[in-house]
């Protein structure tokens, strides 16, 4: 979710429709973390603003994750010894939320307008490879297109390796996956791709 | 480095020697970090002591970097004006090793034997693909094999993530990259493929 608050109701609600177990729920938080982990350093590499925001972005995310893993885990206890048994999980989701708070601080820098030195700035302008962020306008040509011809068109492929729709996250991206108005893409290319690729875009 | 202390003249050397950046100095941290919290996660997630044996073995690697970002700025700034510019350098490093920290002690509860919930350990025994070490002895049939050998090999193909030799990372691991005795190797592949390795490696 994209909003900066969140309702309590609206969370458990959404844990309860899904029934999702504590498994499917720490693999989505392990795929969370790690897109964090690269955006942030991403962010820092590239000085740029738009992916350390979008970091922010998956930190609301991993919250809400952190507290589906514990409103489940005190409604699944019905005795002291259940009690017991899930008490590791909930200190594994503490330290594990800790693993994004740290990338959002690392973020955090980035749009702080820390300064780095000029020759940090310098080799990052010669870099070949970045990832970038993405949005797709109403109108774009890029609507309806599969992830597959993204990646693989012509000259200008690039690795789409998230993306963040309606306020959801989706970080397995399939091949097959149709691009949406309003998709916010993250990207991995070539300096070349990343222009061709905002200009289609709008 | 393998070794759970170093020296401050042996890391200086190292930092010396190989004239790298704090360009390329922040990418291998930004590797490392991406490396650590995928075994990390793991390491939970199939209850492996293994893995999270490796997490500390990156932290160390973490800490070595990040020192050698702080005497790299130091020796580079030759007036007030100059350290003033490197200080981002200082603070980008020092949240960037909290990453690590971070991922450390999430994998240290593995270790600490926390008790997991009973129906998240089953459905850990379900898993098909999953995370492993396999360390390459002396008299090993995967000896002189490449990387894409064993990434590709009829059936029983593991995806090599990062490598471990002689105490230093590998983590682009490319598919010419030869195995050698005494190899770690960090490895993604199914149930099936990892006891066949795991046979290989002996």
């Amino acid at each position: 979710m994209a909003e900066e608050t969140y309702e309590v109701d609206e969370i458990l609600d959404e844990f309860l429709k899904k029934q999702r177990g504590v498994k499917d729920t720490l693999k989505e938080m392990k795929n969370i973390s790690e897109l964090m982990v690269d955006l942030a350093y991403s962010a820092i590499l590239y000085n740029n603003d738009e992916l350390a925001e979008e970091v922010h972005s998956l930190e609301e995310e991993m919250n809400k994750l952190r507290y589906q893993i514990e409103i489940g885990t005190m409604l699944a206890a019905r005795n002291p010894e259940q009690a017991a048994d899930l008490e590791g999980i909930l200190r594994v989701a503490a330290v594990a939320e800790r693993i994004s708070n740290a990338a959002r601080d690392l973020a955090e820098l980035v749009l702080r307008d820390i300064e780095l030195h000029p020759a940090l700035r310098a080799a990052l302008e010669e870099a070949n490879e970045i990832v970038t962020r993405i949005v797709v306008a109403d109108k774009s040509k890029l609507i309806g297109d599969t992830v597959k011809h993204v990646r693989t068109v012509e000259k200008f492929g690039m690795d789409v390796i998230a993306i963040r729709r309606e306020g959801e996250w989706i970080l397995d991206v399939s091949d097959t996956e149709k691009i949406k108005a309003g998709d916010t893409l993250i990207a991995n290319g070539f300096k070349e791709s990343v222009k061709h690729f905002q200009k289609l875009a709008k």
